[in-house]
């Protein structure tokens, strides 16, 4: 019982929400996991804790310096920064007993020790789909992730957002035809930022990096062609940029588009976007970003690609796959400060039961047991309190409806039923009473 | 692209699971948290990494020994080991912010260095609920307690399980008759175990302890008291120990029995049990155990108790609570192994849809899109694979039905349904399709 206190307090960079604000973010996690359910995704739920040697066969540079790594006894040990990685240990480790496509959502914390700032957490939820075949997976599943996209920001109860297409084999191609294949990475990153920092700003760059004229000219032009999905399939086409890894590219982002149409996702929620590359070079082919129409500041809120090996470096087995991930800690944050979903008062409660005394407290227990055993969640409040306070209490919670008891209620087989909104107060038998909180 | 590979393989004492596992595990996982909301508890997500100062103010002995604790930076961090310390933390530094009394649960995971066993994991889920009062809370909450107890069982699908109570006063009060308040705290560990052990070894080992045969023979004459909850009630009544500690604990006990009652819990889910005393010097007043009848062996599958003080490390706030933590890893651990629960095979999706060619996918997609429009998880296989390698991934995913779709089936705008239980097949359109399948 010492009296030296130590200071309350949660770690910069973690989010910890008050109640109200955890019950509006776990509904959006639920509606989240809800979608990627509708479309048969397995659910998977990974140790955050991996041996640092299987986490980290991959990484390097920014990522391994932002990982948790520390010692347990003899283990060296890391925390996960990513989803990707343990299902790549997952699929590998597992491979034998598992159907392909191996369709998997998992929804969890990840971990990166970055620069505390607001909007960017050390500890934040990933909720992440990923298809994986046995050695090859059908262009078809490249279509049905922006169907799963589409339903989920639906379900999130957004209208206006734009899910971006795009095929790296089209740059790729496009490098190989201009002789840069050795800067394809560089260029990518540059090409990456022109929404951010303009076509000047990427001319500039590229010149920087040692582009000629020609070379940067076929970029440009790259980069301005416009019009509608269709249109810019067309143009695409016409670039006479005859080499087999750009004609695929072409075609296969012909036949995504194509069939997100067959998923009847609407023409303005989805759009061919040349200029997205997925910076990684982590990505093979299809790759996806999202905008909220209305919001483009915020970035991209969803993103993922297609990738030609998932577990190369655990198994010889040739596992492609394509997936997405929502970063929902983040979003949750902005769409939070930007006010952009209805910032509700919710509650877990739909009813609060208080008995004016002691003796109505069988009765209250009683009406309570039923509505619980129809389905409705209900609370009983059981301090000793003043009949004003437990109404303030009602009120914090957002409860909606107060039903209170009293003598004249048990003797008459009722509840006094207040809706906290209105201010309307009814007096209600229990059928009547289920019926109107349901 | 390096070719010597990292073995993937999950660290030992974390569990992870294959797909059917997982989904029977979130069953469970859910159920237990709508169980929670029923009664109104709010739902918090703490962070899993927090100061090693603040986690461990309280913390000593095997406690600190097992918590993963590291450096990051200048930073001395570590994994919360159990969801009550964050609690603690979490009222103590929002306490403005709170209604009280504070009902919270958290489903989480927790991370102890425990030697792994089998059932014992180093990262496992535990599902937390406490009321927080703020200066006093209602001796009344610790009646609802049980009351959630029996509910969550309940829903898990259990009939035979009893909620064991005690209240840690009727030790106190004896202890203090008998002038062994200062060896309470090895008594009621020894006493404890009565049930592992057997009445002759627990009197072994309080002789051991340097008690009188006098002092012995109160304790086992207490421990030998039978009979019903009220039957016990009774004989304690009649020991004649009277003071005011075990005379508050003896009402305690009483006025929680005589309220579970009103929660219509059935008698036989709960029951007095005075040998109960929780090994943590943690408990004040009413403490409760939760076994399976016929799994006695389990050991406590949910127990908890009333404690004086949340939070005295962080705040001078008297902060009193009641709670339980169900340690859900190693319950589904031990319900898998004993084949407790029916171990079904599940399935995410409720179809998959599967067309003889190319040319009906679009026809297929667009009856995936009207079932899940109605709420129903389908999937589509879109390999170009054998219609038999179709029904194997069907089969192996326990998916209930495959719709399949030919040129007959377009023609009649139809699907071919299969039930893949009964083997049975037939002939729908879309609306008798949603209903079947629903």
């Amino acid at each position: 019982m010492s009296n030296i206190k130590v200071e309350p307090k949660t770690l910069p960079g973690f989010m910890e929400l008050l109640p109200n604000d955890q019950i509006r973010f776990n509904e959006i996690k639920e509606k989240i996991q809800k979608s990627y359910e509708k479309f048969g995704f397995l659910p998977l739920d990974t140790p955050i804790i991996e041996n640092a040697e299987v986490l980290l066969a991959k990484a390097g540079g920014e990522t391994e310096k932002q990982v948790y790594r520390f010692n347990k006894g003899d283990s060296d040990l890391a925390l996960r920064f990513d989803l990707t990685v343990p299902l790549a240990k997952y699929v590998a480790e597992y491979y034998g007993e598992l159907s392909f496509p191996f369709k998997r959502y998992q929804i969890g914390k990840v971990y990166r020790g970055e620069k505390a700032q607001a909007g960017r957490y050390r500890e934040f939820y990933q909720c992440d789909i990923d298809i994986i075949g046995d050695g090859t997976l059908s262009i078809m599943y490249d279509a049905e992730i922006p169907s799963v996209i589409y339903t989920t920001f639906k379900n999130l109860g957004f209208e206006n957002f734009t899910i971006y297409i795009n095929n790296r084999k089209i740059f790729n191609g496009m490098f190989e035809h201009l002789g840069l294949n050795e800067k394809s990475v560089d260029i990518l990153r540059i090409i990456d930022k022109i929404e951010k920092i303009g076509k000047d700003k990427v001319i500039f760059e590229l010149e920087k990096l040692g582009l000629d004229e020609k070379q940067i000219d076929t970029i440009v032009k790259f980069l301005e062609i416009s019009g509608t999905s269709d249109e810019k399939l067309e143009a695409l086409k016409k670039l006479n940029i005859d080499n087999e890894v750009f004609n695929t590219g072409v075609s296969e982002l012909e036949a995504v588009i194509n069939q997100i149409r067959m998923y009847k996702v609407p023409e303005k929620n989805f759009e061919v976007n040349l200029s997205i590359a997925r910076g990684l070079d982590y990505y093979t082919g299809t790759v996806y970003e999202t905008f909220l129409d209305d919001y483009r500041k915020l970035g991209s809120v969803c993103s993922g690609g297609r990738y030609e090996n998932l577990a190369e470096y655990y198994t010889d087995k040739k596992l492609p796959g394509v997936g997405i991930s929502i970063g929902l800690s983040r979003f949750f944050y902005q769409i939070d400060k930007e006010n952009i979903l209805e910032n509700e008062n919710k509650s877990i409660s739909k009813v609060l039961i208080v008995s004016m005394s002691k003796n109505e407290i069988s009765y209250a227990l009683d009406i309570a047991n039923k509505l619980r055993d129809n389905g409705i969640n209900t609370e009983t409040f059981l301090e000793d309190k003043k009949l004003k306070a437990k109404f303030k209490y009602a009120d914090k919670l957002h409860i909606p409806y107060v039903a209170v008891i009293g003598e004249e209620e048990v003797k008459t087989n009722t509840v006094t039923l207040k809706n906290m909104e209105t201010g309307e107060q009814r007096n209600l038998d229990i059928e009547n009473l289920i019926e109107e909180i349901k």
